[in-house]
C-alpha cells in the first residue's frame, strides 16, 4: 500500500495517510464531509466538555488503524491483495456512513432505520457513482467474502471501530479508563484459517481493552447526566413530531422539517432511495440544535421548556438504579411531578420516564475473540484467561424528572 | 480559596474545579452556556480535525490556571484578599463572553462591534443581575485596580488567557509546536511593585512560550487553507448581507436573520443594551452553519456557491507571500478569474480577494514582560535574553481564488 | 501545608514540592540519597528498556500524591493537623527506605530481613538522628496511631505507595496497560470513621486500579524474561555465597564482600543495630553490578558463566504454566541440561530450577476496599461492584534452564 | 525492509522494531550491550530525578527513527537500496558505541580520546567480526559514500541522533522545552541533488527543533547544578589519577583501575587495537560510581571529599555568568575557598575552579539545513526562515567552589 498521500493532522495518532485514489476521493464526497458535522458521542460533552469529536474523525482514525493491521498481518505472511487492503480500508472509512444527527441517541427516534441499514444505502449509491469500485468492500462489509478476518476487522470483538473509538473518546474525554494498548493488540493480531485470532502474549492487552470498554460504556457514554442529557432530548424530538403531525407549525431546518414530518420505514428508504438519501444526507447535528433553539420559543410550552432545558443545560434528576424500580417508589415520584407540572396532564410523559441500559464486557454469546496459542492450537478468550471473562449482561435501570418537581 | 466546588473533566490539566458561589452561579448562566456553542478556533478544524473546543471549554481552562497563580503568588507573599482572588477569576472565566459565532473570523463582518466592548457590556449586566457582586472584576478587567498585576494575569504579555488557549489548541489540533510548560511559567510568577514579573530562573519558559505562540499563528491560526476557509466565510456573510439589505429574502435562524437585517453599532449597543444583548446572546455557531445549510440552495448564485464550497471543503486556493503581489501578477489572476466566473461581473469580489495577516512574536511596544533577577532587579525580557527577542512585526499577504478558474 | 518549598521536576506529575523543614531534610540525608541507586523495578529494564527508575523517585511520587489526598480530605473536612499531614507525609517519604539492592528480587537471598523490618529500623535510627520528630510518622507507619486511615494512605489496598509505583512504572516501560486514573481516585477519597472510603461514584477507577495492578503483575514485574534474569541474579548471588563461605577469594565492593561473608540475622540486626546499618546503607545496585561485572573473570566457572550471560543478557530460557510442571517433563530437561553442563554436577542446581509466582487481583482475605455510598452507607468492594470482584490467587509455575542445552 | 523483527518496548515511540540478522545481532553484541550501562546524560538526573536513560535505548530509538526516515524518503522517490537501509540503520545504531562512562563528562578526562574515534574502531573491529558486512555502514558513517544524504541523515543538523535524543531527553526530564514534531519533521524530508532538505511546508517545525534543541541545552544539559555535578566529577576524576600515577594505593574495578594508571593516546588505541578496546569495552557508569563509593573512604582527604560530596549530592556552588568572572571577584572568592580549605594548599584547585560553555542555536559556518520551496529552488534555512535565525555562539562562564567555604 505504498502510494502516495493525503496527510492529515490526529492528535491521537500523530498523522493519518489518506491514499490518493478512491479512498482519498470517498473522503471527499458530501457524504463523507457530512460527518463534520455529527459529533460521535452525542451530548457526552454535557459532562466531559472536550467530547466534541465526529464521526469523521472517528472513521479516519479508524482507517489509519486498519492500515496498520493490514501491514502487520501481511508481514506475518497473511495473504492480503492490494484489492483487498483497498476494500477493507474503504469498508471501514463508511461503516459510519449512515449515522445520523446525535448518532445513537435519536437512531430510532427521528427515522425509524437504523444506521446500520442507511450505511448499506450509502454505500450502494456510491458503488453506483464510483462506478463499482466498492463491490468488494460492500461485500465484507455483509461479512460476505470468503477471507472472513477482513470482515472482522471491519466488525468483530476486536475490530478497528472498537480500537478507534475508545482511543478516541478516552482521548477528547479525558478518561484514563478508556486507555487501551492498540498498538500492542494490532502487533498481536493474526490470520488463522481465514479467521482474525490474536497471539497468546497479547492476551492481557485484550483483556484490558474490554474492560476499558465496559468501564467507558458505564463512567462515559452512559454517565447518568449523559443519559438525562440525552433522553431529554429524544422527549423533545419526539413532542416535536407530535406537534408536526398534529398540523402544528415548527421553526425547523428544511431537513429537519422534512423527518418531522414524514415517518420514514426501511422499506421506503428501499423503494425510494434517492430522494430519500439526498434528504438525509443533508441532516446533521446543526439541524437539531438550530430546532431546539427556535423551539426554545416555540408556542407548545412543553416543548419550548423542553429545548430550554437541554440548550441551557438544566437538567432533569436521573436516578440510575441496579434493580428496577419499585412501583412504589415511582408512584411517590410521579405524584410530585403531578402536583408540579404546570403544562397540563398530557404533559407528563415528557416530564417523567424511565427505561434501562444494558453492557457486556464479553459476550460469549457472539463470535468469541480467538487466541493463538505457542503450541499452535487456537482457543476462545473465555477458555483462555486466567480469570473467568466477565461476560455477565449488566442491566442498570433509570427514573428521570425535573429536578424542581421533588424539591419538597 | 479552599472551598467546596464542582469538578470538571478536562482532558488538558485532568480536573478543573468550580468553587460554588458567584464562580459556579456564572458558568450557570445561559450567556456562559451559550460558549459551549462557539468553538474557539472557527474553522481551524477543517485542516486539524480535532480543533472543536469551545469558548466555554477554554474559559474554565483559564480559569484553572488563574487559580494555580494565585496559589503561587500567595505562597510567595503576594497579598491577595478572598475577594480579590475571586473577582480575578471571574474576570478570566468571562473575559471572551462577548465573542460572537466562529470568533475572531467574524468579529466584524456580522456585527461592527469588537468582542472585548461586548464582553465588557455582559459583564456590567450581569454584575446587575448579580447586584453588584462583579464590580472588582470589572475594574479588574479594565485595568483600573491598584494591584495592576490582577489585570496582568487577565490581559497581559503572560496572561492567562493565552496559556490556556496555546496549550488547548495543542491538545486538540495535535500540533506539538504549541506545547508549553505552562506549570513552570506560573511556578516562576511573582509581584513586583505591583506588577507581575517571571523570576530569571523561568526565562526559557517564557522565550520557548513566545515562540510556541509565533509558530502557532502560522502554522495553525493563519495555515493558509484555514485563512481561505475562514475569508471565504467572511464572504458569504457579506454576500448574505447585501441580499438582505437588498430585500431578498434568506433563509436564516431568526437570531442570524436578525442581524443580517440590522447593522448594529457600538453606539446602538450602549443605547439599547438589554434588547440588544438579548438577541445576541442567542447567536452562535449554530446559526451560521445552519445558514449556510439553507444558503446551499438560495435563489442567489452567488451565495449558494459559496455556501456549498465551504460546507463540502471545496476551498478556494490562497495563494501565500512575504511580499505583497505585483499588480501584474493579480491583474493575470484576475483575468483567469473573469473568464472562468459563471455569475457575472458583481460576483468578482467574492470570487478574487486580496489581503494580509501579521503576527509579531513579542511586541517590545506594549508592555513588556519583566525579569526579577536574583540580585533582585527588574529588567525588561527584550534585555535580559541571551538572544535579542524577535520583535519584529511579520506581515504576510495572501490572493485567493477558485482552483478551477485557473486550471489552465 | 502551605510552606516555602524544594521543586523538583517529575516527567509523571509535572514538579513535586518538597516542603524545607523535615521532609526536605529527609531527602537530603545520605539514607535517602542512597535510593538513587536502587532500581525500582530491578531487571525489568531488560524487557523495558526504560524502567531505570529508582526507588528515590519513586518515594517522591508517593509524597507528591499523599499531600494530594491530605488536601482533599482536609476539603471534605476530615480532621488532619499539620503535624499528622507532616508525619503521614514522613511515613510515605520512608516507607522503603529499607530495600537492598535490586529491591524484591535479592530481598532474602543477601541478607535474610525483610524490607519492612529494615524500613522501620532505619526510621528509628533517623528519628533519633532528627531528636524524636519521627515519632508519629513511626507510629502511623507501624498501624498504632488511632487516626486508622493515615496508616491506610501509607499502607493499604488503595495507598499512595501504589498509586505511585503503578504511574511510575507505567510510565518508565511504556505499558498502558498500568495507566491508572489516581487523579480521580484521590479525589474521591473520604474518610468515614476512622477508616479511608471511595466514594461510589469513584467505584470505575478503583476497579480499573485493580485490573491494572494485575495486569503489571503479569506483563511487566513478572514477565518471563524478567524473571529469567532475576532468577538469574539469585543463583550468581547464591553460588558468591557458597564460595564466599568455602574461603574463596572473590572480587566484590567492600559493602557487598561484607554481606557475601556474613549472614546477618533480623536479630543480629537488632542487637548491633548502628554497625549493621551502617554497612547496608553502603549497599546499592552498583555493588552487585560491579560484582558480575568481576565474578565473570572468576576462577569459579559457574559463578563467571552465570555472571557473563547476566552482563550480557544471554538469559536462560524460562518456561511458564498455569499448572505445576509434571515429573516426567522436569526429569528430561533435567537430563539434557545434564548431558549439556559443561562445570561438573555441582552446578546443576545452578542451570535448572523451578519456582512459581503468585499474584491476586485483589484479596478479599486481606482489609477490603469500602465504598461510601449515596445513601451513606459504607460497603466492602466485593459486595459493590457490578461484577464479582476478581479475588482468585493465580500461581504461574516456571522452569528456567540454558536455552542452549535445550537446542536438540 | 518488510522483515520479520524483534518489538522492543519504547515509552518514546512505543515500539521499535529490530529486524532480525545483521541489525539484531549487533544488538546482541556486548559492546552494544555494554551502552546499557551508560547513562545518555551522565549526572543530570540530580536535577532531573528520571534522567537515567541509556546511550543502549538512544540507539534503538535513533534507529526507529531512521527506518521512518527511510520509509518516507523512499516514498518520495529517493533511491535506497536494500543495502543502504541496512548500512544507514546500521550506522546510526553504532554511532555512539564509542561513548565511554558518564558519556560527555568524562570524555577526555579519563581517556584522551574522542567517542568518534572510538566509535570508529568499535566499527572497524566489528566489520571484522562480522566479515565485512559493515564496510557500506562505515563508509556512510565516515561521510565518504556518494549519497551524501545517508551520512546526513547519520550525523547532520537534522539528524536522527538529535531528533531522538531531544524526544527522548524531553520525556524523561519531563522538560517540555524539548518536545519537537519529530513525525512532522521527517515526514517532510526529501532528497535533492543526493543532499537532505527539508519541504518548505516544515520549516516551522524545524525552527522549533532548533530553539529546542537550544533551550534543552540551557535548561538542561548546562543547567547549572548538572554542570557543578558533572565538573566534580571530572575533577574527582583528575585527582584519582593524579594519586594512581603517584603511585598511591586506590580501590577501584578493574576497568577503572587500568585507565587511571596508564594514559592511552589515541595512536596507542590503532597500534594495539584489540588489547586496547577489550579494555575498554569493560568500563561503563558503574566502575566510576563504585570508584566514587570505595573513594569517599580513601586516604587522600581531597579525594574522600569530593567523592562523598558527589555520591550524596552535597554540590559546590556553581555561578553562572554571561561575562567571564572580574580578576577581583574571582580573587575574593579563592580568598574565601583559601582561608576555609580543610586540606592543604595542594588541593585548591580541587575545591575552586572555573571554565566556560558554549551553544549555538544553529551555526551557519557548518552545512546548512536546506529547504526545498514549493517553486522547486533549494534555499539554505538562513535565507528562509521568516525571522533570522539566531546563529550567535552563545558563551556561559562558570565559577565554583565548596558553598560552606563562603557562608560567611
Amino acid at each position: 500500500m505504498e502510494m502516495k498521500s493525503k496527510i492529515l493532522n490526529d492528535p491521537v495518532y500523530g498523522f493519518i495517510n489518506v491514499p490518493y485514489g478512491l479512498l482519498f476521493d470517498l473522503t471527499e464526497h458530501p457524504y463523507f464531509q457530512r460527518l463534520r458535522r455529527i459529533k460521535q458521542v452525542s451530548l457526552t460533552h454535557y459532562v466531559y466538555p472536550g467530547a466534541l469529536h465526529t464521526r469523521f474523525h472517528h472513521a479516519l482514525g479508524a482507517l489509519h488503524l486498519m492500515q496498520q493491521a493490514v501491514e502487520v498481518l501481511r508481514g506475518k505472511g497473511a495473504p492480503i491483495t492490494d484489492e483487498e487492503a483497498e476494500a477493507v480500508c474503504a469498508a471501514i472509512l463508511l461503516h459510519d456512513i449512515g449515522h445520523g444527527p446525535f448518532s445513537h441517541t435519536l437512531e430510532h427516534t427521528l427515522i425509524n432505520v437504523s444506521h446500520e441499514v442507511l450505511s448499506e444505502l450509502f454505500m450502494e449509491k456510491l458503488d453506483e457513482e464510483f462506478n463499482g469500485r466498492l463491490g468488494l468492500a460492500r461485500a465484507i462489509f455483509r461479512d460476505e467474502y470468503h477471507k472472513k478476518f477482513l470482515h472482522q476487522l471491519v466488525s468483530g470483538q476486536l475490530d478497528m471501530d472498537r480500537m478507534d473509538y475508545l482511543n478516541r473518546d478516552s482521548y477528547f474525554t479525558g478518561v484514563h479508563e478508556g486507555v487501551i494498548g492498540y498498538d500492542r493488540i494490532i502487533k498481536m493480531l493474526a490470520v488463522y484459517d481465514d479467521e482474525l485470532v490474536v497471539e497468546e502474549k497479547g492476551i492481557y492487552s485484550v483483556e484490558k481493552f474490554l474492560i476499558a470498554r465496559r468501564l467507558m460504556y458505564w463512567q462515559v457514554y452512559l454517565h447518568k447526566t449523559v443519559l438525562s442529557a440525552e433522553q431529554m432530548l429524544v422527549k423533545a424530538m419526539q413532542r416535536a413530531k407530535v406537534l408536526a403531525h398534529a398540523g402544528r407549525h415548527l421553526d425547523a431546518p428544511r431537513p429537519l422539517a422534512f423527518f418531522l414530518h414524514n415517518d420514514i420505514s426501511a422499506g421506503q428508504f428501499l423503494t425510494d432511495r434517492d430522494a430519500l438519501l439526498a434528504n438525509f444526507a443533508l441532516l446533521d447535528d446543526y439541524d437539531i440544535t438550530s430546532g431546539l433553539k427556535a423551539w426554545a420559543f416555540a408556542d407548545d410550552p412543553v416543548l419550548a421548556f423542553l429545548s430550554d432545558c437541554i440548550l441551557n443545560r438544566r437538567l432533569f434528576k436521573l436516578e440510575l438504579s441496579n434493580e428496577p424500580f419499585e412501583e412504589s417508589y415511582t408512584a411517590g415520584i410521579r405524584h410530585h411531578v403531578e402536583r408540579w407540572n404546570p403544562f397540563g396532564p398530557e404533559a407528563l410523559e415528557y416530564l417523567l420516564f424511565q427505561g434501562s441500559e444494558t453492557n457486556s464486557a464479553y459476550d460469549v454469546s457472539k463470535e468469541e475473540i480467538k487466541i493463538l496459542h505457542k503450541n499452535g492450537k487456537v482457543l476462545p478468550m473465555s477458555l483462555t484467561a486466567d480469570y473467568g471473562i466477565q461476560s455477565r449482561l449488566v442491566t442498570k435501570y433509570y427514573l428521570c424528572y425535573p429536578k424542581q418537581a421533588v424539591r419538597v
